[in-house]
């Protein structure tokens, strides 16, 4: 698996529509009414029709143990379903505090005490999901969380979230916004 | 602890003068005869007079747990003393493998196993030592470590590179140059 660099770009073109853009918390993203998905290390044109471009690297796991490599491998779904017409892409940043955290402790927040993946576990495979990191691009957000699903699994989606953000692992977010999309083509 | 870019630049200018480079792994570098040292993430223009360009970032531990960041914070010394006019850049690639294994794994070959932590505190202060990472970067190695000592610490500076190369980690190394210098200015 190797890093693959992925640019989100937020303007007026590209495959899917904006329906929503919540800012959870911290500054939020310019609207926009299109958000295209450029993948590859290809240099980025942006041009007059991007209001915003949020890059992120597909890479290894930092926290996931063997067991749960293979829980989640058993559930996991392909991104690019044809059910799967409903779209959210997660951008956050945590707090300096969290980076400061050597890694067993922030191990044992994520996971023995959020529980982030047994719970997301239970919502695998309906809703298939492709995390970006963007923290050593020097990126504004941290993570770029993509999620795909069929309209119908949308309360449930919208359930992970709201246990997602009832956490202890998320008092360390500094900065989500919360974007819906629909496939446009 | 903000990431930081770092950019090496070997050529024919920069602060440090290069005393020899051994291909340990894998390709080598082209030779040069000096390496600058760029902090930041200003661009670098690279000039006609540029080899090559390795960049990296510092950020956060990705495995030491709690106790072992009170040790290593209690020995460690900071680059630029006066006394450190000697110095290596070591750049690493994994292989895939390596990054394919989960999190638990990987920590359990580094430190239980391979105990690069409390093998390399021995060698501290020193040895002071920073760590760039350049894999979320896609750049062709995944980690530039910078070393810097009193030249009467180079044995020590050896013998603590051979023993991290005899450990069961180094096996997943692909890639490995071993570049030492001397400060110039």
């Amino acid at each position: 698996m190797e890093p693959m660099l992925v640019s989100f770009l937020g303007g007026d073109r590209g495959q899917w529509s904006v329906d929503r853009m919540l800012t959870v918390i911290g500054a939020g993203l310019q609207p926009v009414q299109r958000v295209a998905i450029l993948e590859g290390s290809d240099g980025v044109h942006v041009a007059s029709h991007t209001t915003w471009v949020l890059r992120g690297v597909t890479s290894h796991d930092r926290y996931v143990a063997a067991e749960e490599r293979t829980a989640l491998a058993a559930h996991r779904a392909p991104l690019g379903r044809p059910s799967a017409t409903a779209a959210a892409l997660i951008p956050i940043r945590k707090k300096s505090v969290w980076w400061e955290l050597p890694q067993d402790e922030r191990r044992a927040i994520f996971e023995e005490r959020s529980h982030h993946i047994a719970r997301s576990l239970t919502y695998l495979p309906q809703i298939a999901r492709r995390l970006h990191h963007g923290r050593d691009l020097l990126e504004p957000f941290d993570f770029l969380t993509w999620f795909e699903f069929a309209p119908r699994d949308m309360a449930a989606f919208d359930e992970l979230v709201g246990i997602l953000r009832s956490t202890e692992e998320w008092t360390y977010v500094e900065r989500e916004v919360d974007i819906r999309l629909t496939r446009a083509s």
